[in-house]
């Protein structure tokens, strides 16, 4: 299945070319963290969901304006540095996802597709990371990597926004708007393996990174596996797995798309409005 | 005014040695993040805990064992990497906060008064990091030093403690009971100057840690702008706002404590149950 949030903190199921809203068969009362997280939080499963006629509840054409993120506040996002290896390479890094473990971005960092990404500087080179989102269902903590995936609820493509500065990784990836994330999540049981998923990034028209999750060195069981050793994950927590090769700077008024076979495409725009010279930043020495 | 929370999620002014009760009165209804985020969430302010009359509502003598976190889950913990001199120059850091920007640790990773510290590996140093913690009343997105302070709800004692590895902040200090936080909030209005502050940390009998808040690189209301430049704060969110020279190594069956002028003292055990060697980490290549 797959679920949508709208600007209205109502929880759809999106059916081709249709919204089925679920809001109140399920009795959801949404917090700031949006309606699939309250469900998430309540202990709400795949089969909750495969339980309702859908055919009984209202529904309306998809309009995709109303789209939220998914998950409007996650209780983590959690970042996965160098994960694929040519992006290790175009980096010039020794080191990998297995040294650096995983580092977290700020909550508050979240959009939806119909979000901009609001450029921080004028003067300092923000880059585009398009990945893919693994949703928590069930709280994770010490699991083995053979059971990591029954943890999973979902997939959704992610964006992990970056300036390339001297600061720490969760400042670089945290400002606000620096994590798109969307259009809906697709259930696990439509992503049979998500080891084996194609992703796109576009700049514009321009396609800027294409791989396969087949080359994540931390596969998705292995990152929940290693995440849930470090922090307790909570349902509706979010891990970004990593960007493949190809990062590279975006402008105000581009476009940056990213799309996972069977998991939608997330497609946002670029403005600098705000933006300050580095040196105006506050504490700036 | 001093707030503590309760394992029954319940809120409570502490007046010397009672407890009073203010959950009822103020018509809580916690969620993970226990009562005082609820309350903060729902725009509570200094003012509303102001208009309560104290001595209609019940009281109980003041029952340590009873406390949990002030905040259960917050938002957001955001760090202060490299926050003084003294601490620059024991790690040999060439950098500072203004370099480095903040970090985020994991909200799982917060205990209250009566948690104790689990050491995750056998064999790998862990420190602790006594600090001054904020904890954000009101909203703050890009505002100005001068306004910093108003945003502020009140200080309490945390611990920040690191493992000292070659990871990502973000995982090095975001094990579970990682972030030990209490024993209450004390109201800013009762902190007329935050840059005054001595703070003090013990392993066992041993003063480790000396400091006062007035050799903060970033003081308080430059920490709260700066960070607000990045992220957008939200209430209940906390800033660990950095720790002074004389972190060290600590281990199974010591305490550790942090005492901050007017603020309280914290004081949690350590404990290696459950630790394993680093190279059994899930993920180790």
């Amino acid at each position: 299945m797959r679920l949508a949030s709208t600007h209205d903190a109502r929880l759809h199921a999106v059916l081709h070319d249709r919204t089925v809203d679920l809001t109140d068969a399920l009795g959801l009362r949404p917090g700031a963290g949006g309606p699939l997280l309250d469900f998430l939080e309540r202990g709400g499963t795949l089969a909750d969901l495969q339980r309702l006629d859908l055919g009984a509840l209202p529904s309306r054409p998809l309009d995709p304006a109303r789209l939220a993120a998914p998950i409007a506040r996650p209780g983590k996002v959690v970042g996965a540095p160098v994960n694929y290896r040519d992006h290790q390479a175009e980096m010039g890094e020794q080191r990998t996802i297995a040294d650096y473990g995983v580092f977290l971005k700020a909550t508050s960092s979240v959009v939806g597709p119909t979000g901009a990404i609001r450029l921080p500087y004028t003067d300092v080179r923000t880059d585009h990371e398009g990945e893919l989102a693994v949703v928590i269902g069930r709280t994770a903590s010490r699991v083995p990597v053979e059971q990591a995936l029954d943890h999973v609820f979902g997939y959704a493509p992610v964006l992990d926004i970056t300036v390339r500065a001297g600061e720490d990784r969760s400042t670089r990836k945290s400002f606000d708007t620096f994590t798109p994330f969307g259009p809906w999540v697709t259930t696990a049981d439509e992503v049979p393996d998500p080891g084996a998923l194609d992703l796109r990034c576009w700049v514009d028209d321009e396609l800027r990174q294409h791989a396969s999750t087949a080359d994540l060195i931390y596969g998705v069981a292995e990152l929940v596996a290693y995440t849930s050793h470090v922090m307790t994950l909570h349902p509706g927590d979010v891990i970004a797995s990593g960007t493949p090769a190809g990062v590279g700077p975006i402008a105000a008024g581009q476009r940056v798309a990213v799309e996972i076979t069977g998991l939608g495409r997330l497609d946002v725009g670029v403005t600098d409005d705000g933006a300050i010279p580095y040196a105006d930043r506050p504490g700036h020495r």
